[in-house]
């Protein structure tokens, strides 16, 4: 049995042109490699009928199946369905199902069905609908018959967030199996270590001819360990249990999840398991820490959400800091002695509600994300985080302030700051804080007093 | 004259199964187009020689030149070389030049040449090598000579920092001049409209066979409009500014801006030019709105900050929302009521620093954004947001509500709320508020008050 094979087509004027970075085709050529299936091309082409027509039957040539995203939205250079049914020498068809969902978005919306939205449920005639859970635009699939093979063709709309959940729940069940030979990965995410520490303490496991390959790759603050196994499906198993052990080992304390596990989401649930909740006191991230947090489903449950004391005068106004401090040439609104401050006062001003909980964390982030505003004593990336806890049966508060020197760009400072934060709230839940984290360029102050 | 044309073809496993991202073919596609060059297809393999080799000619019979990225380096799964040679039908000789760079760069590191490393020094016969001043791969130009065409070729190595400099240094210089045939896109960025509308309305001038042609795109809350001229120079610029007449014409009071423009930065632009400052209310959104405005550089110059009141107890105990109301069934957290109450206590906590503006906006958003939590009256994606501005000279306290019901997952609606939001204060800030905007279910409730 020779190995199934596919290929992926992404169809735009705005990728063919390098307006936009296409990042599908990427994440399902991930999801085809971990399915075992090989890959024998990408393509991407402009929004030109007879190019996409001309490719699919030249890709159906070698390929099982064909993945094409793009080209299914409703104006007139979304020509996807015109170049399969071409393809296909079919005309194209009105599918019900795919009307009468139209349809009945439009009626919620209270509006009536353009010509232009009624083009979407077009299908060559031996095709059929994909449903489209979280959009608008229906999915097409067909089988291509030629002399060389059948091939399966998925047409998929762009947007990443309606191709996802279509790909999962319409395609990767309909492709071809591999039973003989297994590509397996475990995932490790760590929080709080440079990756080239990582490297060091992993370095026999990093080698290029051991089975299973550990890997590493950092993404802001996060670093994640891809183990994957590669080989005779029933080891696959035992064989990633003993990597992701030794993996355990060297680098345990760093190690905050699994798998899809996100630092927000697993603070989240350390909170949930504790009793706890948490309040954020945000300046250069702006809200972005909140962001984060309440970006997972169930957050309100221990997120009680928090300032943007963007202003200082809002620092003052909301959250205590003296006005003096903040004009002081030895203090300023960027320091340790302010972050402790913003954490502590966004405790003392949470709601009532928050006695309920076993104990009430905060978080504040001051400091200089840049391009501007930087100076000699406070670089851009000067960033001063505070985490403060109340446990409300002993009315002890405690709190630490760490301060870091973060590289990168606005952009990067401001996520690496939010990600840091509620890491270090983590470490906190998990009582495990690292006396010194990435990035951190000072002794960790902590402190202790009565709320 | 026909319009030169070509093609980008990038090399390596690693690109193939989707483990890396491939950032150098859109970067090459925005250089190509920036040349007015046109770009028929971009195609990503793995190490393969024969797959390599056979879309080197493949392309050649429509290309006018190919770029090749990856697979130069010195290992066995590097196989540009080997492919090239073979689509050339010549063999591969030792280049001298390549060959004394290669040992130049191995005596600094105080070792010798590995016959793995020498590999590097090969090229095709008829090929002339370009110097790589970053790296140590060399590049390889070729001329193939079809009877469809002359197709010249530039192999680069795959790492962008070594890329880049050798693209721009010896491959666009000898890329085909254009003189006779331009292509220049114009971007016009529009927010509140649906997509389907937008078809509707540029009907005409979305025609695939005029000439500029116009095409969409969304992505969440943003539909950008490319108009794209192709055709003689000197007629570019009034071609594109007649369509993009037309096009302003036809829906003129969604567009916000053109080119790179974000609807964060034209708001804080538009708020900067009005001497005004703004301040958010965040529930469902939990940070979000303020994280996309502090995403912009400069932008505490008019953003004070605001209030993350993700749990009720926060919106009773810092937004002054009565706990009866978000206790009532007939109110409750998720209201027209409670986002207007919201809206107009944060002008009411803004700092004393505000007043040194001329007005003073908030907004303040309250949904439902899922996955639970949703009822029959109040579905998920149930969003209200209300829009309040207090002009510091008259005292005069204008508002708006407006009651969505926005599509898509937890993700969408969130970014879609903070997304429209903005966009709330910015028509507000142009006096050109619509009447109805995308998502909107019921009528828009303004309301005027002293301050």
């Amino acid at each position: 049995m020779t190995q199934p094979c596919g290929a992926i087509l992404a169809i735009g004027d705005e990728l063919a042109i390098g307006q936009s970075l296409d990042t599908n085709t990427r994440w399902i050529a991930e999801q085809l490699t971990a399915r075992s299936l090989h890959i024998i091309e990408h393509t991407t082409l402009p929004d030109d009928q007879h190019a996409i027509t001309d490719a699919i039957l030249r890709l159906a040539q070698h390929a099982d199946f064909i993945i094409i995203t793009g080209g299914l939205g409703p104006t007139a250079d979304d020509l996807t369905r015109h170049s399969l049914a071409e393809a296909l020498s079919e005309p194209l068809v009105e599918d019900d199902r795919a009307l009468a969902f139209l349809e009945d978005i439009e009626r919620k919306r209270g509006r009536s069905l353009t010509p232009a939205r009624r083009s979407q449920a077009l299908r060559p005639v031996s095709a059929s609908i994909i449903d489209n859970p979280t959009g608008t635009a229906p999915g097409i699939r067909a089988v291509l018959t030629t002399r060389a093979r059948v091939t399966h063709i998925f047409c998929l709309p762009g947007p990443p967030r309606e191709m996802v959940p279509m790909f999962e729940g319409a395609v990767l069940p309909a492709l071809p199996e591999n039973p003989t030979h297994a590509i397996r990965t475990r995932i490790l995410r760590c929080y709080g270590i440079p990756e080239a520490d990582v490297a060091t303490a992993l370095a026999g496991l990093m080698r290029r001819d051991r089975n299973p390959l550990v890997g590493t790759t950092a993404s802001n603050a996060i670093i994640s360990i891809r183990i994957r196994y590669e080989g005779e499906p029933g080891a696959a198993d035992s064989s990633l249990r003993e990597t992701e052990r030794q993996v355990r080992a060297a680098i345990g304390p760093y190690i905050f999840g699994a798998g899809d596990d996100t630092l927000p989401a697993v603070t989240l649930g350390a909170l949930r398991a504790a009793g706890d909740a948490m309040l954020v006191a945000e300046s250069c991230t702006g809200g972005l820490t909140g962001a984060m947090l309440t970006e997972i489903p169930g957050s309100s449950d221990v997120f009680l959400g928090g300032w943007i004391t963007y202003a200082n005068e809002m620092k003052s106004a909301h959250l205590a800091v003296p006005a003096a401090d903040l004009q002081s040439p030895d203090i300023g609104a960027v320091s340790a002695h302010t972050a402790r401050n913003m954490a502590r006062a966004a405790l003392a001003n949470a709601p009532d509600a928050s006695r309920g909980f076993n104990r009430i964390h905060s978080i504040a982030i001051t400091g200089i994300a840049g391009p501007t505003g930087g100076s000699d004593r406070k670089p851009v990336g000067t960033v001063f985080i505070a985490a403060a806890t109340r446990d409300n049966d002993s009315g002890v508060l405690t709190d630490e302030v760490r301060h870091f020197l973060i590289a990168g760009d606005r952009e990067d400072i401001r996520i690496r700051s939010a990600t840091t934060a509620i890491g270090m709230t983590l470490h906190r839940l998990r009582n495990s804080s690292p006396e010194t984290l990435l990035w951190q360029v000072a002794p960790t102050d902590r402190a202790e007093a009565r709320a």
